[in-house]
């Protein structure tokens, strides 16, 4: 026998069961692997035994794969766990790869963001040094974009798609009133703008909102916004700006640090940065001012995924069996731009060392001198990784996605 | 000539422009009405002389109607305006129903909630009372489904899909992680729960999520919440809240002013009940909580709109054109239930006075005793008003609404 294991971990995406589905597509249709087992809460269920016999659940009923490659979150779980060195403690590692000669397993299969790759990383690295032949191999997922190497991330093109259509919805919610308001749109992303940046394709023949886009990777200064807002205000009526989450000053401080939230008990919290921006304004302008947080749905919104984001994380899923196949280990899949107009790309893997702990900011040059705004180059990255809809399938008027009772009840 | 204006007011909905294409569709197809115009920002549009000509513009170009049906929001604009009593400063009226004459105008369609049925009011009583025969029509919208007499409102079904589905979809989100957490949603409906209440329609075969729900009808108690979720997760991992923006506790104290927000200059600010409720649970509870406002897209969100909601609104505003011929006056359109199983209405219309400014709540029998849950009988009302999809076009991987240059630009 010759079998596989896949886990999830990090934040959950709109992609990462596409890239799963892809996986298990992959093992079924092998010739080389007979069973694939998915671990619940990612490497934690190899920890403690908690296992699904995929191959066998999904070749019994193959519209299953369709339902989970549009399911959001982790149809696996997910879990937080960072591995210890395994020069200081090796325990976790024995029990990890006695698990693998258990099952017979010859490749691990780990989707996830930049914590995971490290995981990846280093169980690939005692793999080498215990002479195991277990594959390691990374499949990359994040909202942020802000993973190396590889062209875009899979679960970004969702999230910017959601981010892009909310804009222009919520611009339409603004244009209403023919009275002067101010809208700030608050975005995930505490150390990149990418997902700040896709709120730009919200821009269409009769709409130019947003109208201001902020990013971490530029220094914010309150008062250079605050006469930005007031520069526009003095031409429309509506100004909708996008603000990631993470917005610093030039010192590197956090913008949302300062407001803070204090209950009735004396206890403090701190506010996001679009409700900070919000009481900013409202000191300074005497007319509407609101804050929206597009919240978690950013990441879980499936019913608006993009089709070409959900492609192409499961062809990632199927080009890691093969990749396994074809021997490779310590390695993350890639997507690889070919060309923009038209869109293509290819799928490779680099060694996962060249992405573990490390980040990829929106470069400089991408945004406008004022740091107000994006370039055109940026567009043209972001706007084919949109593209695309879903046939979504409702039941009783809300989403068909595939259960996940096995996380509720075990 | 015999012409028609009509006009929106109030807040926004996926539905009132399907509304607005009723009575655009009803008068292009009227053998007794001419033009239609369209009054921009509402009644005031009246008053500044800014209009569309709607049965013009949409006459050349029928498939402008069906995107019409589709965009979010109100393409001719808002206002908030409360007209004078006429008794005290009749001019307003003078103005508009010298406009009315000046531009030979026999029906004027207000298609708004609480606020723009006291203007539908007011103005059918001058008519009356000045001898006018111009028609005074009010079509309801609210996505708070608190309107009188007519069994739902325009615009629910959809904010009440919205709902549902982002439940189910956070809910996904929410139950990756094998530790203990509490999702708390705080959903619009500053005085009903209906809103709310449509969070019970995100429940499915494997998810029993929102696992609490709580009304603004009902007093609520911090005690006995806290309770619920320690009961609750004795048995499960992850606790999901909904919670309507407009709790309140047994003194009529709204729990959001519970928790001020300071800011660095000393200012302070509400925040929502969601905030306060998730500040609560961390002073109480050693596990995550995080709390998510599912904000303005509620109502905007009109690529997961419902099809029962907009076919209905459009129904509405043709049957208004229909009545306004037949004679009608000082009425606003209903829909009537005539079966939940398989689900049937008609329309009819009632005396406005029945309506403006009254408020229909969620009656109590439909929560539960402890006032955490719905009973079974509000699962069979709501279910038929979320059901079925529109056909979202895209464009550029958004979604393809009408243009409102003409609000942006005037």
């Amino acid at each position: 026998m010759k079998n596989c294991i896949v886990a999830q971990s990090g934040g959950p995406t709109a992609a990462i069961n596409a890239s799963l589905a892809g996986v298990i597509s992959g093992v079924i249709n092998s010739n080389e692997y007979d069973t694939l087992y998915g671990a619940l809460n990612g490497i934690t269920g190899i920890l403690d035994n908690r296992l699904l016999n995929l191959s066998k659940i999904f070749s019994k009923n193959p519209t299953m794969l369709d339902q989970l490659i549009l399911t959001p979150a982790m149809h696996l779980g997910s879990c937080r766990y960072k591995l210890p060195n395994y020069n200081e403690d090796a325990s976790v590692y024995q029990q990890i790869f006695a698990f693998f000669q258990d099952k017979e397993i010859e490749a691990f299969f780990y989707i996830g963001g930049n914590d995971s790759m490290d995981t990846v990383d280093k169980l690939a690295a005692y793999a080498q040094q215990i002479g195991s032949s277990v594959r390691i191999i990374g499949i990359p997922k994040t909202i942020d974009n802000d993973l190396c190497v590889t062209d875009h991330t899979p679960g970004f093109g969702s999230a910017a798609k959601y981010v892009a259509s909310s804009c222009l919805e919520i611009a339409h919610d603004s244009y209403i009133y023919k009275v002067k308001s101010v809208t700030i749109i608050e975005i995930m992303g505490r150390d990149s703008g990418w997902l700040t940046a896709a709120s730009v394709l919200a821009r269409n023949g009769y709409s130019t909102a947003p109208h201001l886009i902020y990013f971490p990777e530029r220094a914010f200064d309150l008062n250079e916004f605050l006469e930005d807002v007031k520069e526009l205000l003095t031409k429309q009526h509506n100004v909708i700006v996008a603000v990631s989450e993470g917005i610093r000053d030039k010192d590197g401080n956090y913008i949302s640090a300062s407001t803070k939230t204090v209950d009735t008990f004396g206890h403090s919290q701190l506010s996001g940065a679009g409700k900070t921006l919000e009481y900013f304004l409202n000191q300074h302008l005497n007319i509407k001012v609101r804050s929206i947080e597009l919240n978690v749905l950013q990441r879980c919104a499936s019913h608006l995924a993009s089709k070409t984001d959900l492609e192409e994380s499961f062809q990632l899923g199927e080009h890691a069996v093969d990749f396994a196949e074809a021997g490779k280990t310590a390695v993350m899949l890639t997507i690889n731009r070919i060309n923009d107009t038209p869109y293509a790309v290819e799928y490779g893997c680099v060694p996962v060392c060249e992405v573990a702990n490390k980040a990829k900011d929106v470069p400089l040059e991408f945004i406008t001198t004022r740091g107000n705004d994006l370039t055109d180059e940026i567009i043209t990255y972001l706007k084919p990784l949109i593209q695309g809809e879903m046939p979504v399938t409702y039941e009783q008027g809300i989403p068909t996605y595939l259960p996940v009772d096995h996380l509720l009840f075990d």
